[in-house]
């Protein structure tokens, strides 16, 4: 959908806000310095993203092919450390914080228990659960001074059932769901497209524990339909596939997608019933298993997250066991289930970004809204809106910064997010806004009055 | 000061409240499972904090030694992974996540932007800078497959000034203040006292960017009243020691310490200036500098936090320069100023412990209140007096676990809640709870419609 600017291209005065620092600064350095602001409010000129020019030669929208990676480097998103090694700058670290708190919300309502284990795993404990690999594993390892050997964890199966195994020793003591949000390793032979294949990650991983492997597959199911409920908040297409091979008696496992053009996977889904299931593991002709009833059709698909049910997998290796109601001792039957955290903020960036720059669900995005103003507009008119909208709970920032209009509003396309109103042309005759919805492909007039309940109808499609 | 409990020691009913499960339990395991409730509020019934009995042999009151980081374990904040690595608990991480958003308040306030920087370094930098040491340094170094040489970071002065450097190149771009609240790594020969020594530990480290030396060192005073004005909001006993070894013309730097009998470090102050300096860094007689006019005092101090003005060490060998004003190449100016998170942890732990158990300052306390009630008293009422407190903005919680009274109450003073709220005997005659605050010494009947009222009244002493 084509998207036009109305033109405003005159520069905002520079800034000229006291500078408040201990003692005072001479008027010519006033001027001249980076400004920052001490009155509470969310301001770009306080907020480092640094913006990459356009390399030369630019590859990120070769072929009508739209690199999103490419476009979080630019816009300010993060930078690479080493290969597949990334350092989040501001705006990515919001993002990651809002998917965060969105998982939070979600697995508090699974009655799930948050924690923070440790990233150094010692390799005793991979031993005991039989997954320490040769040398050709994907671990990263090493020893400290006195030559005790670690590897960086890359999930923490091991580490919770030794915790929990330490702890819980009855039925009535279950079930439990721990979970966290923390960094994992993998030494990937080839990390590729930025987040979504690195080295250093943030995952989600909850792991359940139950009594009976029935009250493990009732575990598993409420946990099935919260990460539903978790890709539902984030209003983008998405599909569960079936993740293990055979129908009857397998291992019970799920894997969670964005439906994209841009993805990885090819899914494999039945038209006519919700059979749907990962390429890698489509076996046709199928064998034991009745053929779906309908016609068969392929979507490329981003994997994100995925669901397992692991029975007594660790549990019994490691001896977590409980006596049950009938004074029995039994292993305990477990989960595991993660979410790729910055996978998720990878898939989305690829997934929404068009020829303008990044796009945002409101659920994640680093602000919901950039307040932009013309400079014939009083601060204290941007200051009084900026709080209106604000003091509804829409998470709004104010690009005060010492830069022409039209960068600014072509570096909030950059950025993507939900929401660009401009207070300018029309505020003075009316007290009216422009309010811009790239996603949407909306550029209206608004009065303030209304501002805050017309961004709260259109971010119901958001 | 002495302080008794009101002997109820009722059982509590077993819960009773419908497990939501896609298919129904029956009857026989309703009863005896852990209970998990989905209504949204605070219940320790959802809370995974599992408490260990006292070990026999208990050391952690020795000869009147209280040991915190004995009384973390014992109360579920955390465990031991390693010699010096520890997992947070739930009750450990909500600590950890309030000392978190208070830091980010204070570096907001500041006009500090927070980022998430990678855990692995790149040896190379650190050469570049000239602090990669030989084989008996306290880094932790890992290659990986391709044999390139890591090390798990222990700070990230480097990693920093490199991003800095290859996106800020005008003072224009400046003042710069970046912050991040991440885990670090050092290989202590001895690690100790739980998270006050450990080798995985998590940092606030900030680090400030200016064009020139005398606003770097204004920049630094900003930050040392930030780090002030942090220490007031724990409102505990804190001392500011001067960190460089010299009066004039030396390094500035300051030490934060809280003033603790219980402190590994030793504070040497004057009674009539604010001379103060770390034990380690007092010479006697002082050799250029006037000698303090009063008497020296002593006082064993736990350090908590740092400030350092760099000045160009860093910016010089990683060629971070600016243009100034005057259009000349000047290499940036730095400052690097840290926060122990893990360490004020156990810190605070140790500090705040009686013979009861944990104490926690309002501002960082995993919950701020516990309502724990008799079994005389309706669920409907005990809700509904959580809702009142909650509305109000107290962070409380509801012991609904399946256990005595008796046991709720030791195990509150074992957590170390600011507030105990008992609703019990005193209810149905005339609406009253009782309000405990130990650290106060406060044990007092509250009509119900004074509670919030009055716990806000009395938190303005924690």
């Amino acid at each position: 959908m084509p998207f036009f600017r109305n033109g405003l291209r005159r520069s905002v005065g520079a800034c000229s806000s006291a500078w408040t620092s201990p003692s005072p600064i001479p008027a010519s350095l006033k001027w001249t310095r980076r400004c920052i602001h001490f009155d509470g409010r969310n301001r770009l000129s306080n907020f480092w993203s640094p913006t990459q020019r356009k390399p030369k030669g630019d590859r990120s929208h070769q072929n009508g092919e739209i690199d999103g990676h490419e476009l979080l480097l630019r816009a300010g998103f993060l930078r690479q450390s080493a290969s597949g090694i990334f350092h989040l700058l501001p705006l990515g670290l919001r993002v990651q914080d809002k998917i965060e708190k969105l998982i939070d919300k979600h697995m508090t309502r699974l009655g799930a228990s948050k924690t923070s284990l440790s990233s150094l795993s010692s390799e005793d404990l991979w031993r005991q659960s039989g997954r320490l690999d040769g040398r050709d594993s994907e671990f990263f390892r090493l020893q400290d001074r006195k030559e005790a050997r670690f590897l960086l964890s890359p999930t923490h199966e091991e580490e919770i059932t030794k915790i929990v195994a330490d702890a819980v020793h009855s039925y009535k003591d279950l079930p439990l769901r721990l979970y966290q949000i923390t960094r994992k390793y993998r030494d990937e032979a080839r990390p590729r497209q930025g987040l979504l294949r690195g080295r250093e990650f943030v995952m989600k991983d909850l792991y359940t524990f139950d009594t009976t492997e029935s009250q493990a597959r009732e575990t598993y199911e409420a946990v099935r339909q919260a990460y539903v409920a978790f890709l539902t908040d984030l209003r983008l297409p998405y599909l569960v596939a079936n993740a293990d091979s055979g129908n009857m008696g397998g291992k019970l496992s799920h894997e969670y997608h964005f439906a994209s053009d841009r993805g990885e996977d090819i899914i494999i889904g039945c038209d006519t019933c919700d059979y749907s299931v990962n390429e890698e593991l489509f076996i046709a002709p199928l064998d034991k298993a009745p053929a779906p009833p309908g016609k068969l059709r392929l979507q490329q698909a981003t994997e994100i997250g995925h669901t397992f049910h692991l029975g007594t997998r660790y549990s019994h290796p490691m001896q977590l066991q409980v006596l049950d109601a009938n004074n029995k001792q039994v292993s305990v039957s477990m989960g595991c289930h993660g979410i790729g955290v910055s996978r998720l903020i990878g898939a989305i960036a690829t997934l929404l970004a068009d020829e303008e720059g990044l796009g945002w669900p409101m659920a994640i995005a680093p602000f919901e809204a950039v307040l932009i103003s013309t400079p014939s507009v009083d601060k204290a008119d941007v200051e009084s809106l900026y709080d209106q909208v604000h003091n509804a709970a829409i998470d709004m920032t104010i690009d005060d910064r010492d830069r022409a209009i039209g960068w600014k509003l072509n570096d909030a396309d950059l950025v993507g997010y939900p929401f660009v109103v401009v207070i300018g042309r029309a505020w003075a005759d009316k007290q009216a806004l422009e309010l811009q919805c790239r996603r949407i492909g909306i550029k209206e007039e608004v009065r303030a009055a209304d501002v805050v309940s017309r961004i709260a109808e259109l971010s119901q499609k958001l």
